[in-house]
């Protein structure tokens, strides 16, 4: 088999044509925000997410274009929340992916518009009859991306990390943000092939809880990135974190104790893939990979 | 039957009971987005939507814990749109429904959330099997309130309005801005009893006319109480749009142009209920309500 970064970037590839083929054109009365949209999601991303919806459907012999299209709601569902993050009264972020944000490109009704119109358009690529001939799978798929995009996941975890400032959150408290914040569309993305596939609930449970290791896996990277990393390799401004004065894992358990935690997770993470009753080399790897990048 | 008025009102608590229980509770260590969400859409509003979708209903002789379910969806859409529609970056209202906007009550980060979450929750109430047992309705009812809200609705509409500031738009334009942001979702209201009593193709079709007559004599009439309203009945500042430059279909056809355009509508709209094969009296009563309506 191709070395995962070239397997990614296949990936990536199949993604941005769907993208492209599934947002509207920059035509009509609203064409800015058509504009907008194609440049909040189009060109960019690792799409970490997609890759993971489609390692998940290949264990259950989902055929791709179906999960190309829960790809592209959940990439739709992840790039409107970047593009929200990224606003005056949020992040206040000036760039993202190493170009102006949207609001700074466009500005800032037309970001808030983008993001709307965005989940929208996530929603309606589920609901499809394309995405899948069963309609209870297709509603199925709705229902668990509008929960972990919802209140109880991605939005409420923002709403916690937005209070947190300032605040000295405890290990619970920054595990639980971390959960909802990008836990729960990490753990839709690994689920929703077993969707598809219409696997047993024991498999996706074990799928869920892979997802959850390795979203915790991924932020304690990116944590101790942010203390030990290098700059010119990351591209963002290190020590950022600590300069905010926001809880981390690492702040809270030390580089070495959260290096251990990394470990505990490794294995953990595996152990639940060995309860699925096939070989998941490809969610293996991405383990190793998100744990040992070093952007 | 009771009075129009009367039966709005019953309506409109049976969804205030369904939006609370539907609404996460303000706990967890996200209460603050939870409190925000009910403050955005418990305790007001003539819910109109609610009520289209409800006489939808009856019409195709739908349970109505089914419609109410879809009622809330509605309501969600238009409560979201409402919180991000009154944000500084777009129309910066201080006021809703007489009392502090969201966005001032609570913060601005807040009130963005806010929005994104009642969107996410919208459509996990339509994808819930407890909305209706197909789970084919359950997805139809997804994608086109998905569309409905989208760049090819709701939002391309508000995106549309953005834009139209300082600007002459012509009467084409006007009308195609409130089809889009006004309109789409009425007309999801409307169908969207049809799509629940698996009514013909035919039946959604004259509905969704008929919505599109209604909301536009909707928009004249409010564009009308603007210019020739009594402020202390209509509650708001009058002459708004004429003092921000906004074309308006009064300041394009004139006052009797408009009022003409209004009567055009009403045996527009009549005519399409006609071609239901029942009697739609409760539609064509709220059509005399909103025509007739001084606030």
């Amino acid at each position: 088999m191709a070395p995962l970064a070239e397997r990614m970037a296949a990936i990536a590839e199949a993604i941005e044509i769907e993208l492209d083929r599934l947002l509207p054109p920059a035509l009509g009365a609203q064409a800015r925000l058509h504009e907008a949209m194609r440049y909040a999601v189009l060109g960019g991303g690792k799409r970490l997410r997609p890759f993971l919806v489609m390692a998940g459907a290949e264990l259950f012999a989902v055929p791709a274009p179906r999960a190309i299209r829960v790809s592209v709601a959940v990439e739709l569902i992840h790039g409107y929340s970047l593009v929200h993050d990224d606003l005056p009264a949020m992040d206040d972020a000036l760039t993202r992916r190493g170009r102006p944000s949207c609001h700074r490109r466009f500005d800032e009704a037309t970001a808030i518009l983008v993001g709307d119109a965005l989940q929208s358009l996530a929603f309606e690529v589920l609901a499809d009859p394309a995405t899948h001939p069963k309609a209870a799978v297709r509603c199925s798929l709705v229902q668990k991306l509008a929960v972990a995009a919802g209140s109880l996941g991605m939005s409420g975890g923002q709403m916690i990390d937005l209070e947190a400032e300032g605040r000295a959150l405890g290990l619970e408290q920054v595990l639980e943000l971390q959960r909802l914040k990008t836990g729960a569309l990490l753990e839709f993305a690994c689920e929703a092939g077993a969707l598809l596939g219409d696997a047993a609930a024991a498999a996706r449970a074990a799928l869920r809880a892979y997802a959850a290791d390795l979203g915790l896996a991924f932020q304690i990277q990116d944590d101790l990135l942010d203390v030990t990393g290098d700059a010119a390799l990351t591209g963002k401004d290190l020590g950022r974190d600590q300069a905010a004065g926001k809880a981390t894992v690492v702040g809270l358990l030390g580089i070495d104790g959260a290096r251990r935690r990394l470990h505990d997770l490794r294995v953990s993470a595996s152990r639940h893939l060995d309860r699925l009753d096939r070989e998941a080399a490809v969610l293996r790897e991405v383990f190793e990979f998100v744990i040992s990048r070093s952007n």
